[in-house]
């Protein structure tokens, strides 16, 4: 079993923003500048080609530490950010270039759906590996909160297997972008709690009807779409509702410095 | 040119309640029981077969004018509520009702679209009027952001054509729950403004693809449609944007009482 060790440390404006490895896993973790107890942690799930750290993403989480005291954690998905690629991995970032180029859809679908269920085999473990250590901290704690908090695309193939066999999370948001297969639509058939769900609604990749199609497979009672003009790339986190996640998590049990 | 003529009022946990008439158009003005100056006014649209005061459109006004301090309006759509209907009307019930009884999906959608046409038409010019009848009360004055609070169904049926129209709207709450025809989608390809749009996700009525069609149409650069689980009676007004209409009309320029 795995610790948490911090390799680096750098705080701005009241957030304390951490380097850490979990193994051979690097992740983040963006908290209060003065945590008190209590606070929920929020997992975030890059997408496709980014990494823990996108501009976008650490914005998202850093707002979500100042606005109500969560600690938030993102790690590299297998080949990304700081993380060697296996040889398939690059075989298959090749096949979908190509694909791409010579407009084989198919092909690219194909491809693109092979390599996202090998991501997501390898990444659900490292997650649960990390919050397994992450919740041994004593600013975290094993009674924390938990939700799943986004990321489109990547981020969500990786993050429904995940909440489908983690029922430490209680509250998740998913967003579509990227093309469904069986396996995701099954796992999403599991997750009871409830679901904030995006999505760019005019992707010029991936049917509205396959978003629909997952949208409508998730079991929970409470689950709402939110779709937003925008293609695959701009996603638009505007007109959401934002009090979905410390609705359902709560917020730090004191107000942080 | 009417002016509103206060009937009846009453107050109840810092909301004063008034019944008013505006010309022969009965209406409803809910605002804080110390109303400031400035304070946005928003109008609402209750759903076909309803009224003025219906439960549910009560309580969403009465929370608006708590939460943030604005003045809301609604009035009685023509045969609606205390309003006497026109034998056309009774004869569209009425032929909507023994299509339904019948099955026939095609004629029960042309009767509705014909009465849906002919109650915006002359639900249109009595908004603009008790509009400006309001813009002349003191409380509100002309200068008040003036949104379109919802009403999903029959109130977005009049919503849609009356903030084509009517520059002085300058945000409004949509949804969908209805039969779009081809006016609707021209007049809202006339509007700019932002939108919030909701979708009853499993309308049995309406078909999904009609009410994407309708969001499709809307010319605003801001527009977030959101879906909730649910059949057409049971629009549920959770998991939104709640702040969609303060952050475009603003809040009472200091708190109310």
């Amino acid at each position: 079993m795995h610790c948490v060790r911090f390799m680096a440390e750098s705080s701005s404006a009241g957030v304390l923003e951490r380097d850490f490895l979990v193994g051979e896993v690097p992740g983040v973790l963006w908290s209060p500048a003065s945590a008190l107890g209590g606070a929920p942690l929020v997992l975030m799930g890059h997408g496709g080609g980014l990494h823990k750290k996108t501009p976008a993403q650490a914005a998202r989480a850093r707002d979500m530490v100042t606005s109500w005291g969560f600690h938030v954690a993102a790690i590299d998905a297998p080949g990304h950010g700081e993380r060697p690629r296996t040889a398939a991995d690059d075989r298959a970032r090749t096949d979908m270039r190509s694909a791409m180029a010579a407009g084989d859809h198919e092909r690219f679908k194909a491809v693109s759906i092979g390599y996202t269920r090998s991501l997501a085999a390898r990444a659900v473990p490292e997650w649960r590996a990390t919050l397994d250590a992450l919740q041994r901290l004593p600013s975290i704690g094993p009674d924390a909160p938990i939700g799943y908090g986004g990321g489109v695309s990547m981020g969500t193939a990786i993050g429904i297997p995940l909440t489908a066999v983690e029922p430490r999370i209680s509250a998740a948001i998913f967003g579509a972008g990227f093309f469904v297969y069986e396996d995701l639509l099954a796992a999403a058939r599991r997750i009871t709690v409830p679901i904030q769900y995006l999505v760019p609604w005019d992707d010029e990749f991936v049917t509205r009807e396959s978003a629909f199609e997952l949208f409508d497979a998730f079991a929970a009672r409470e689950k709402t779409l939110h779709a937003n003009p925008g293609d695959h790339r701009r996603i638009r986190w505007i007109g959401l509702d934002n009090e979905f996640l410390p609705r359902h998590l709560g917020r730090a049990t004191a107000p942080t410095a």
